[in-house]
């Protein structure tokens, strides 16, 4: 039921070969025609935005958060209502992550303003462990201890209870448990981290091929099918370390996953090399992910070097505060200047919010704080990342993509990164 | 370009005639098929719906608020938009309000329980005046000085301000300035604060004149389209008091209105009399619009004495809250037993939310905050009342509406009401 094929290979006009390529994912769900942009849901619904207006806007792949799921309505509410895509009126394909990226933002980031794309002056600050005192997350060799979001009590996560409760909530795809480190963890703690992920790999896939096993045949009580097989995802980590990033990719690379996840802190500087040593290592034939990236530059970079999948809350979390993408870069269309600017945010963008509504009015909703703003402009962002990965695709197969790269970037950047 | 006119007036199976009526009115953005239910928009958005889902569930009629749009964005903004249609994209007739009930809600009302709908109990509590004094809003002969709910700035609305505010924000239908009295204000001051209304209704009825006839062939510079003529509507006074409604309806009915609006405090015993009083005194041929009403039990109350319009925030209000309508009854969907009900929140309801979602999602959204949460819940209740009104509509010209008075009053309120 999983298949990936390659329609065409990154190619420069000498001839050079790339990582990079157009693809097909067949899931049980449907095919997902890659690189793709996945869109967001962490609690099975996209903020402000219905599975409808997420396909208006062109979107193949919705993405959930185990964390936030098993908190609440729990796994176990989610699977009697027939899987996440039951629950959540989303027909096409769906993944879960692990609920390792809140060992960092639980963890390491909690309180702090540190990033997991961090720039070179602030990324390199190798003194402080990954283990902070104000922590909501404390790894250990079995698992993760999660304090919850909602009432602070403590949650025990192994890579065994990640894949049981993924498994539960029924996406398409998910992810192994893994550890995601802090760019400012010193590279000791990097390769204990990594390490760690390592056997938390094994561990993710040995419970994950019982489980598979153990419910061929089983019928769903209220789809009356029997549950699809899930495909699970190993998650690449290392840090800013290319030889780290080499050898995850390679230890990973050898185990039987179907895909992999390239996770864990990048600063925007190591970010292309990292991704590339990493793909270099994995096999060519599976699909890869990018775990919550979504910056315009980050889907060049990142499909240049072989990815085929990213997820970021971005687009709707920067869509709330105002902040929506054009070609020519970002604006904040809260700005006191749209109070009066009766024109679309893209005079040529054919996205919901651009055909039927002004900035005047997204401007005054968002100002209101009307929850229509924040949908608008949210359907604006999305639509607007969903189209620029397939139109990324779009000129690989056209043979176009450095061409398209250099312009895109040179107009919504400005001279900020050079060819 | 108005034009009301009567389709089927309501008998009894005894022959005798009752002031309600099937009706439709034309308007310069389509005809309103009445008794209609009209959806508020506040600040010229529906919170959290948007205007596909409104005409999806049936939505015949939007209103938006005055006193709100003067403060943000401003009238002179959504003028130069093209009008309200063109700002909000709903191309169907609209309405706005006066802001003459601000008067109460920012006045008498603010900082208390008091609520236009008093029960006998709490609504005749003759001791205290209109004005208290952390007041928002203080009256003159002359008009109201609101405070801004932004920043507490100092608004002044006259007659002549009002009309002109809803001049420009270019409704199809509009409100005379008047202002909406407590049910604890006395008989006394009942009275004069409805002969000063009448006094405000001539000054409005005025000042629409000259600003009609000033419009006359004014191009609009957006639409390049004839600004369209607009209605005035009167508004109906007097409490709880018959022969102050009597006076009111009498008077205004005397003047030239393209329709009427009944407004103020009423308790939920008389509301039925303080109808059929003011409609008896009103011209037959002219729309009646019941303002801020929208209990099942007030539709059919208001329609059997006259009403044709009513318009509301409840459903979308109490949806944010996790209260929904159901046939027999409301129920909130937030409750902890809804947590693994996985049907919908009424089997045959043919509304966006309930062909395609759980009340097991609905509370999972309600309970996280998720916005999709409220705008399903809200969906849900706008079709509730916009298809009971629409049903009530049906019974007339069937010669059903006793029995479809009986039959849905008692599924809904038990035995509390009796026939």
């Amino acid at each position: 039921m999983f298949n990936f094929s390659i329609k065409k290979r990154l190619e420069n006009k000498d001839g050079n070969e790339f990582l990079g390529r157009a693809a097909e994912y067949e899931t049980p769900h449907g095919t997902i025609k890659t690189p793709a942009f996945v869109t967001v849901g962490t609690k099975a619904a996209v903020k402000g935005v219905t599975v409808e207006m997420m396909k208006d806007m062109g979107a193949q792949v919705f993405l959930a958060n185990t964390y936030h799921l098993h908190i609440a309505p729990g796994e176990e509410v989610v699977k009697a209502a027939g899987g996440l895509h039951k629950f959540s009126n989303w027909d096409g394909p769906m993944m879960t992550d692990s609920g390792g990226f809140q060992a960092f933002s639980l963890g390491a980031a909690f309180g702090t303003n540190v990033s997991k794309i961090a720039t070179k002056d602030s990324g390199y600050v190798q003194e402080k462990k990954n283990q902070v005192t104000n922590s909501m997350a404390k790894v250990t060799e079995d698992g993760v201890e999660f304090r919850s979001y909602k009432d602070g009590s403590k949650i025990f996560f192994t890579p065994e209870k990640s894949m049981q409760i993924q498994q539960a909530l029924g996406a398409d795809m998910y992810f192994a448990f893994d550890e995601c480190t802090s760019p400012q963890a010193t590279e000791a703690y990097q390769r204990e981290a990594m390490e760690r992920t390592h056997r938390w790999a094994k561990r993710s896939l040995d419970e994950h091929k019982r489980l598979e096993k153990k419910k061929v045949g089983l019928i769903n009580k209220i789809t009356k099918n029997v549950r699809p097989p899930q495909a699970l995802f190993g998650v690449v980590q290392g840090g800013q370390h290319l030889h780290l990033r080499k050898e995850s990719a390679a230890t990973l690379g050898a185990m039987d996953f179907d895909g992999y996840g390239i996770g864990g802190a990048f600063t925007k500087e190591d970010m292309k090399t990292a991704i590339a040593t990493a793909c270099a290592e994995l096999p060519e034939l599976k699909p890869r992910h990018m775990l919550g990236i979504g910056e315009p530059i980050d889907f060049f970079l990142g499909i240049e070097n072989g990815m085929d999948l990213f997820d970021c809350v971005a687009p709707t979390r920067m869509a709330r505060h105002g902040s929506v993408h054009t070609k020519s870069g970002k604006m904040n269309v809260k700005n006191a200047q749209y109070r009066t600017d009766f024109t679309p945010i893209e005079d040529d963008c054919l996205c919901y919010a651009c055909t039927n509504y002004t900035k005047a009015y997204i401007c005054h909703l968002l100002r209101e704080k009307e929850m229509l703003g924040a949908t608008l402009a949210s359907v604006h962002n999305l639509y607007f990342v969903t189209k620029l990965v397939d139109d990324i695709r779009q000129s690989i197969l056209d043979e176009k993509f450095f061409e398209f790269k250099e312009e895109f970037i040179t107009k919504y950047y400005g001279d900020k990164y050079s060819f």
